[in-house]
């Protein structure tokens, strides 16, 4: 089987991003990529957990790279007897899905799918680092037909000639929410902020639009409300890290300030994703703190002097009342009424 | 006569930022400072307007770089007949102050006031470039002790123990500003964005805070509005390259941004500086693009892939309704009232 039989998740091409194979898991290292692309290779699950915490992967990348180190777990305790196969899984879980704090909740969901599926595949006798990994591929399929919903649901929010601003690197709604744009032959342009201090939108997020052949323009961090005002932005989209039901999003630190200066120029702010149903309200969600030091430099290149301080809190929160709407697979709504989304869930149910 | 005997020009070190002297000018490259000190050597006026044109010095810098680059002009005609000095001398204040679109306004009336002192010389049968430079440092001392003024209305603002915010270098409003918060025992933590895509938060204003003892913390621009809202800050206060006598005020780009930010937060916002008489409206301010690829890239490493494009507006327009006051040497306007500045000027004249 080739990696493109593996469907959508292949697709598109630089969703590339974390792979197990023949005992180790291989990561596309995005602190540096476009730049150059190279690959930091895990031989042991603790290793993916400290390549999540330190940023080798971002967006959604964790997610995938969480399962494929549950598949390497599974590799690595395959000669011990079941029950301690489990117990060495459940504690590989916790590592991974801990290993940044802000999404603790959507990663344990992955990392206890892959444990449910490793059970399953013991009792049956079969190959459990290979079950993890066709469950990581369906998974991420399961993901991107469900994020393909969400783009066709987004893409109509858009001009049919205008400027979008994103935040970030979106992931898989970029690459998805640009295929539709081009199906529904919407001009449009769009507007990166670079996104300090590892530059995402403008290592990744544009690299994406460009390779997909749209005008896309990368402007600095400080430029984005003005940017609003000049070039006349129609649309401000980001995804989410986390989406509580109480209608605070999570995600890069700085779309908070974009959503502002959006709110203050009349500009909608569409956040997509499909809500955190374990996240009653904002409370929950811990906003990671990253080294200091991460912000007093640049690629190894120190921005000032020995003794300022720094200070990198990951994520922010935005409030409900600068949100348009949340854009998920089955539609918009609004930040004030996400519990419909698992309500309608249940009504289909019955 | 020493360098430190030319008074407050020299007290405030990091002010060093261009000298004339023995045919040359020397600028500090503030582009790399602190990371290494170096100075670009200017041995004719041009190389001075293109330095100013090159960013080597920013903020206040290029008033002084450009007065010290008549000094070099009146030093390269000196062999000339009166009249042809006269017109050369013209010809380099029009370079001079034309260097960068945005401040055209500020740097006309400098090299005007040189032109005057170059005139009166060499009716005198002085020496031109000596009477020029020792005008620079007559106009760089009387503009400090202005600004020492605006500091002193503008400390009674900042809490007593509390956070200021700051944005870009405010040059010698950020010296004098600290130096009256510790005779006033003002306990306050500094927090700096960094300013991309030339870091002059980070490097200049959070250095100068670092030097003269104070806490300080930088953050990627990304992060004011979210700092505001985890840390605090009691108000937020910048220098500006034009205040326009309609309350708007241009500075720094990201300085609208935040402005917006502690609007929606409601920290107060206090520009310092003296309004532009010349500039009734803001429609007469032409705000400079500079070169798409700085933004780019990082002192030459590339930040995104090749095609895509670059938006670099050197600076934003703050209105006046985000604006708390403007701090001037004779005391705080409100920016709905700026006219009152020059009114009362002239109420003192009688």
């Amino acid at each position: 089987m080739k990696r493109e039989d593996y469907g959508l998740a292949f697709m598109l091409q630089y969703e590339n991003v974390a792979w197990y194979e023949d005992g180790m898991v291989k990561i596309l290292d995005r602190r540096i990529y476009p730049t150059r692309i190279e690959f930091v290779t895990c031989n042991t699950h603790h290793e993916v957990a400290q390549a999540i915490a330190d940023m080798v992967t971002q967006s959604a990348g964790p997610y995938t790279a969480a399962s494929m180190g549950m598949a390497l777990a599974a590799y690595e305790c395959k000669s011990l007897n079941m029950s301690q196969q489990v117990e060495y899984m459940k504690e590989a879980a916790y590592r991974l899905s801990h290993a940044r704090p802000t999404t603790v909740n959507r990663m344990t969901l992955i990392t206890e799918g892959c444990l449910k599926v490793a059970i399953k595949a013991m009792e049956e006798g079969k190959k459990v680092d290979e079950a993890i990994f066709l469950h990581t591929i369906d998974s991420m399929n399961r993901r991107y037909s469900k994020i393909e919903e969400v783009a066709h649901h987004l893409v109509p929010m858009f001009p049919n000639k205008g400027n979008v601003m994103t935040q970030c690197f979106g992931e898989t709604i970029v690459g998805m929410m640009l295929r539709v744009a081009k199906e529904k032959k919407k001009d449009i342009k769009l507007f990166c902020p670079e996104t300090r201090p590892y530059l995402q939108g403008g290592r990744l997020t544009a690299s994406v639009c460009h390779d997909q052949g749209f005008d896309v323009t990368v402007i600095t961090d400080n430029m984005p409300a003005f940017t609003m005002k000049t070039k006349g932005i129609d649309v401000f989209t980001s995804a989410a890290d986390s989406i509580c039901l109480d209608g605070h999003i999570v995600n890069k630190v700085g779309t908070m300030q974009i959503a502002i200066a959006a709110h203050y120029f009349g500009v909608p702010y569409f956040v997509t994703g499909i809500p955190d149903e374990a996240l009653k309200s904002i409370d929950q969600v811990k906003i990671e703190e990253r080294n200091p030091q991460e912000v007093l430099e640049f690629r190894g290149i120190k921005t000032t002097l020995d003794g300022v301080k720094g200070y990198y809190p990951a994520f922010d929160i935005t409030p409900p009342k600068l949100i348009s709407g949340v854009v998920t697979d089955r539609g918009i709504f609004s930040p004030y009424d996400l519990k419909r989304y698992y309500e309608e869930q249940e009504e289909k149910f019955w």
